[in-house]
């Protein structure tokens, strides 16, 4: 039997019954509560309120939002049904715009739904929530094999930096970013994890400490702006960040914070690592200069949970993510193995395998 | 008549009637109260709440805390009378340890009183009484000599980054990092701050931005994690940040996260000033590593204004300080002029002056 870290979590996107349940990530630790998404309407505004968050995981909640839709449109004409579908996947699409993820579920589960063009509207459901279950094993096959091929980077006594959270609550069972660091660690590999704690939202002290520490991987929390004092202080020998959408040349958009990371990374001569499935990667974006990054609301900035903490009015900057460029990057841990520069012929290789 | 900026702010270090009173400043900007320091036992907790925080305005408070003390050891037979002051002075030092403008002014409290060893217990009191509203004078000259001095860096259509709060709540009227950008502002120059929110406590998003607003100044607040993005868009083109306590060498201690603006503004060619006083200057100090850095109470970093945002019992880090080395810093703005590299040769003639 496969190894699994002992952190008793349920998985965050769920299908149960034929029923669409989401643990609500914005409650968390404080809380575990599974929320049924009956409509997309429910489901939109949970993946904007971050309900659900991490690239993989808004993708998969897309592909089963996708059958929800299908559920609720089992009754309209054969003819309107596909073109009903797809406005349902595209509003869906646009609930929040930087992660790839999201779009690429949507357009696979429209391309099986457009494959079946002809049959009836629940042969083609069927077919959907089969597609979607798939989506959720492939992500879980993926991230395994990301921890796989990464796990060798981490080393005996090593201090491990991350940000926001690329665990098991961003994807599926092993995460993308906490892959390496959950099957070092089932291995028996002693380390510690420097979990930035990713202001405004607090992910990583949030999430990233809470299912590490979970799952008995020792863990400290810090705040973004001590990662360049701890580098030069010696306690970080490695960091490894998950991606919301990578470019074609290697570019990769990620959590805000993420950039200044690399940069300190490379000021301290620290590897910088993103770790992320194929989905993630969209060779139709050329570098990260196209990437749209989300900007989301000044509240998130200007307090946490409701408890102010500037005055009120007060004008911010709040971009969602920002882009790492591929030369600060000494690799990118995907299912396929670990891709190294350059990447735009790495990437493409890899691809067409 | 000099020019004041506009902020309509009372001084946060307040000598009346023979009473100390400091402004409260974990409770702004939500609330505005002046606390009444009855004793220095109610002073150190002040101090190490930081209710009172900024190194030159707690020199000032230590220089006020040793009249408190003067106030209350009258009854005290003559000959204990320094002992016992003395005493008290070693108490109030203890209460932070990096900034070293507390132990600088209680030295030289002391030293005022000790020249006059043989008076009276009263004579001494009276004569420390005008030691300390001295002190204060002096800080507010050497604020605004900092702006004159820094104020021709701040150019037209700038945008200025700073960390924490060195302005009018750390120190007297113009602050220090804040004193060239109150002076080019009343100079008609118009520019943009990014003020860094400073996790843990929020002195950026809760002070800075909050007395900069009120002084008609353009000002956005950011989490500590944008820095790096902002600066790659090239919103950026200065940063100024305060320091608590400024080695021979140049090597200079201040808030936690300065040290990794330093490295993201040298990636990006942006100059990084600091600006203080030379009460701030530790020439006894040989280098930034034999700076002692404060480790405080992991609630501040697990939580956001008594809203918790990390698992009870999560491990953290909570160093409230980091050093930037010299060879990050374009400058250091003084009372005295701009010093520059080498600063070890700099500060030295500039000591003797």
């Amino acid at each position: 039997m496969t190894q699994q870290p002992q952190f008793n979590l349920p998985d965050v996107v769920q299908w149960n019954d034929g029923k669409l349940f989401l643990v609500d990530q914005t409650r968390l630790p404080q809380e575990l509560v599974l929320e049924h998404q009956s409509d997309t309407k429910t489901l939109f505004a949970s993946i904007h309120a971050l309900k659900v968050r991490g690239a993989p995981a808004i993708g998969l909640a897309g592909a089963f939002g996708a059958v929800v839709a299908a559920q609720a449109l089992q009754g309209v004409p054969q003819g309107e049904f596909l073109t009903q579908l797809q406005e349902q996947a595209d509003y869906l699409d646009s609930s929040r715009p930087t992660a790839v993820n999201l779009g690429w579920a949507l357009r696979r589960m429209m391309a099986k739904a457009k494959s079946l063009a002809g049959a009836s509207n629940l042969q083609i459901l069927q077919a959907l929530e089969q597609e979607a279950i798939q989506i959720k094993d492939e992500d879980i096959a993926s991230c395994r094999a990301i921890g796989e091929f990464g796990k060798g980077l981490v080393k005996e006594g090593m201090g491990v930096m991350t940000i926001c959270n690329a665990g098991h609550l961003a994807v599926s069972r092993l995460g993308t970013a906490l892959a390496p660091l959950y099957l070092a660690h089932l291995d028996g590999v002693k380390f510690t994890v420097y979990a930035s704690e990713t202001r405004p939202l607090l992910q990583g002290a949030r999430l990233t400490s809470w299912e590490l520490t979970r799952a008995g991987i020792k863990t400290k929390l810090m705040t973004d702006n001590m990662a360049g004092h701890l580098m030069k202080l010696g306690r970080a020998q490695l960091v490894i960040t998950g991606a919301d959408r990578i470019a074609a040349n290697g570019d990769s958009a990620n959590k805000i914070g993420t950039y200044s990371l690399a940069v300190l990374a490379k000021h301290h001569g620290i590897p910088f690592y993103i770790a992320a499935p194929f989905s993630t990667i969209d060779m139709n974006t050329a570098h990260g200069d196209q990437i749209v990054i989300e900007q989301r609301a000044s509240h998130e900035v200007t307090g946490f949970r409701g408890t102010p903490s500037a005055p009120e009015g007060m004008e911010v900057e709040n971009p969602a993510f920002d882009v790492t460029p591929a030369e600060l990057i000494s690799g990118i841990i995907t299912e396929k193995g670990i891709m190294r520069a350059p990447y735009l012929t790495s990437l493409q290789q890899a691809s067409n395998r």
